[in-house]
């Protein structure tokens, strides 16, 4: 069934914000839905980083109720929460959407490791300071880049992405985050002027980590770092936790003590 | 009425593209419309660049020639024809989608000369070489960003950006493309490396100028040449020939004399 209008604006110019929220349902059918207030608030500050008005989060939740109690699938699923800037031609109210659908199986396949390239994002690690325009760190829908990475890694044979700036430096996956374990270290990159989207599951498990006296840091890291990192995996809030077992084809030291740290303070231990 | 489902790619990550067609309609009803080999080979090109299967142009023709034929509004109007890659959820057919609307009145009074300012777009002149999956030259629906900057310029008082790269250097603009004359030569930005979008308008006015003896090159121009230059415009299939009055506020010199030489070129004379 159609919802989106030809002139709405998150489908003619990618004009809207997202999330994609992990739903766990039980063999009798009843849901529990991960970290929804971290998820509605980013979705709100995606909203205002591109004009919107503030969301109607009370509504947003009886809407999330209704469609998550009619999903009664035993499994994990995917919730995603959409709101775009409504019609262009004759503007009207944003558009708000929720679906629920099955978790794809290659996202769950990759808890188990991931094979992944690095890819240019055409950015410098600096390039979104001052400048609000170019959207860093909010979630829009204009993920075309995101999906042509994806594909590339698919041509070349691997799972994964890690986008690179052009100053040479990490900075994320298409869709998570980046964490490498280095001295003792849980590193994950910064967000600010390196565009990079703020992820609820990487700040959940460091999060946990800094609770439970493990060191944390975010700062830029380097390719060549990742030959001798104690373990670097890319979080998200489907996945949940990915190991890297190659980049580009070079081994990455394996760490399953610390990946099922990761695991369990991210809330997706098993 | 709506027309893209929840799931739709071109609705949920801009995964999809789209041409804007400049339609211009008789007292009698009747409309010619601009280019549209140009448009269709641009949008052929432009989906081919995201994965997409080449399409049905005669269908598309018999599309436009139907609501372009049912649109009877003497003036001016824009034709806007996207293909999103279809459902994701149940993968299926692409979709395409045509509309006709009247073209908003700043498109047109941006004729009489428009102020413009200068916005990084974060990328270095040279970030699209060898980088395909950054779609440089693709008209994807992913123009968060440039609506964004649009946002920036109405809210800094002025009509219209110029991009630039992180290297310094004059890009695009974010729905236009960029010429300058100076020492006798018109001169544009290159396509490319630069992930520039070659325009339909500047190439149609670059080659009118070529037959007739004006010279012309592609280069990349660096924001202090605007100080010198002897007339500079964005260029689309909307407006047309815009001349650009100032840059930052600083003022542009004008060049009537070659505006309505571009015009002519263009196909927009009056």
């Amino acid at each position: 069934m159609p919802v989106a209008t030809a002139d709405d604006l998150g489908l003619t110019r990618g004009d809207g914000v997202f999330e994609s929220v992990r739903v766990v349902t039980a063999p009798d059918g009843t849901s529990t839905v991960g970290q929804l207030d971290e998820h509605l608030a980013r979705l709100s500050r995606s909203f205002a980083g591109i004009g919107g008005p503030t969301p109607d989060l009370a509504a947003w939740r009886r809407l999330i109720d209704e469609i998550v109690g009619a999903w009664r699938f035993a499994g994990e699923a995917i919730l995603k929460l959409m709101i775009t800037n409504g019609p262009g031609v004759l503007p009207g109210a944003p558009l708000g959407i929720a679906t629920v659908s099955q978790m794809p199986e290659a996202w769950i396949s990759a808890r188990e490791g991931i094979d992944v390239t690095l890819l240019s994002r055409g950015y410098r690690s600096d390039s979104f300071a001052e400048a609000p325009w170019l959207l860093g760190g909010v979630k829009t829908l204009s993920y075309a880049v995101n999906i042509a990475a994806e594909q590339e890694a698919t041509a070349r044979g691997v799972d994964d992405v890690i986008f690179t700036s052009v100053d040479g430096y990490l900075l994320e996956a298409p869709t998570s985050g980046l964490v490498a374990y280095e001295d003792g270290t849980l590193v994950t990159t910064p967000t600010g002027a390196t565009g990079i989207l703020g992820s609820i599951t990487v700040d959940t498990a460091l999060d946990g980590a800094d609770e439970d006296g493990v060191e944390t840091s975010s700062r830029l890291l380097r390719p060549e770092e990742l030959e001798t990192v104690d373990g670097a995996w890319l979080l998200d809030s489907a996945t949940g936790v990915a190991p890297i077992l190659t980049v580009d084809g070079a081994p990455v030291r394996q760490n399953p003590d610390m990946t099922a740290r990761l695991r369990h303070w991210a809330g997706f231990a098993s």
